[in-house]
């Protein structure tokens, strides 16, 4: 379907859909570019790119697909480094985990050329990063959201929509605003309240004796602590807005639950925590989300 | 080990220990009582119980094992209806999460009587309640915290420590209030969160539209959210000092983070992300407790 991957960032996200893509006869040939020479080099080692570039701009020079993978805070000085060489002929996407800061990096720094971009959101990943741990199974069965916006190009996104769909993904479509509300409630907000617990505990005179307690409740529910924190930075950030907006959610909804308890008021904290119960109980995983 | 095993409350903790104490051989008869007769009738009916007894007092009568597997501020209560007939001869033990209020209810209740009871916590547990759900392992492999006082028997301590071996279990020792304070850290307010976090998310008006888009973080950090409401209202309640001051300490850990995002500090935000990152990646569960 296309002849080669133009790859800008071979990290967990990108590498693993460079192996996708090549095992799904998607792509023929990748060329990648990591900000760290040591990274690109070892994504060929590792066989997860064909050729190594010397700047995001050489990956892009020759490539009829081009997908960045880089932090959501690098989009738009990326996209400046390349947009000399895009041409109409070029699909370009992402896998971003915002999108309103990267569709408004991409009007900035495309302009003229910012139809030919399709932000694209995996709802993938794990907690480890880097080329070392690229699986060419990262992508398969997953949900994939594009948030295009009125310049996107149909046929572009139609394009997109059917590259996800052979990597084995399956797309739904929302606005960039939509999407960074949705996520900020059930990823953001949860990522952030995970890393201020651990915190939280660690940083107790006894908290190491308290870990040493938890449980698989805990294990759980602190997994995703353990997330890449240069990723995460930039998606605290860029999304901070509809974050905070979460927040306020949330601290109403635990000073709720917190005047009950100091209240000793039973009925209600129970009527309280069923309706919680009840929320998640009833709540499936997207299938293929798994 | 032992002739007759009294249960009092035939739930999930309860009826599971039935089970595993029954297929371990350490009790040859249990008598259960629950305070709905329908969940007593049922537990006979599933084979978890052999008898059906109409009040907890009868559920002692004739044991020299005593189980409380109630809800935790039904403690003092149920102490004060067995302790007439509970003898220098009997073992009581609870399976409660909370150890200074069950503690202190059965100083009250139990008066004299008190060094016989040892205070128990399994740390086991599942999202599921009620007798249906009961399982002969639910126990195996798990840790269990003693945390006996000045007055408890040394003797009978000796024989709650043997007995837990006797189910796989692995045992250790602390006071109550260490005990209160480490769960609350670990499992009592995240369990609070996952509440709040369920609450303030389905009760947005694209609340169910955000869900559906949810994935296996998601997942995973709000599964303790579906947790028995009954249970949790008493053990959020019993600990709640306890819990307040780790609430302190989340919630300073989470202005931290707030301030940084609102700032844009990105260095020192991935500072406190790395932090948080590089504890819960080098957390280990407890062996066995899986």
């Amino acid at each position: 379907m296309f002849e080669q991957l133009g790859l800008i960032g071979c990290g967990l996200m990108g590498g693993s859909f460079a192996l996708a893509a090549k095992r799904a006869g998607l792509v023929r040939r990748v060329v990648g570019y990591s900000k760290s020479p040591s990274t690109t080099e070892r994504a060929r080692q590792l066989g997860v790119i064909d050729v190594e570039a010397p700047s995001a701009l050489q990956a892009v020079s020759g490539s009829d697909l081009v997908l960045l993978a880089v932090p959501v805070a690098a989009t738009e000085t990326t996209f400046k480094s390349i947009r000399h060489l895009l041409t109409p002929e070029m699909l370009v996407v992402d896998v971003g985990s915002t999108k309103r800061d990267v569709v408004d990096a991409a009007r900035r720094a495309l302009k003229g050329a910012v139809g030919n971009f399709v932000p694209c959101h995996p709802i993938t990943g794990r907690e480890v990063s880097g080329v070392e741990n690229a699986d060419a199974e990262l992508y398969k069965g997953k949900p994939v959201i594009l948030t295009p916006i009125e310049r996107t190009l149909t046929k572009k996104i139609d394009q997109a929509e059917a590259m996800w769909q052979a990597l084995g993904c399956r797309v739904s479509r929302m606005s960039p605003e939509s999407h960074d509300a949705a996520f900020a409630a059930i990823s953001h907000l949860p990522h952030l309240i995970a890393f201020a617990l651990m915190n939280s505990i660690a940083g107790q005179p006894r908290g190491n004796e308290f870990l040493s307690l938890a449980g698989p409740g805990f294990r759980d529910f602190s997994r995703i602590a353990a997330s890449d924190p240069h990723m995460w930075r930039d998606v605290l950030i860029a999304n901070r807005e509809e974050l905070a907006e979460q927040m306020r959610h949330f601290q109403h909804a635990l000073a709720q639950f917190e005047q009950l308890i100091a209240a000793g008021q039973t009925d209600a904290l129970e009527q309280l925590i069923t309706q919680a119960s009840h929320a998640r109980a009833t709540w499936r995983l997207t299938p293929g989300a798994q």
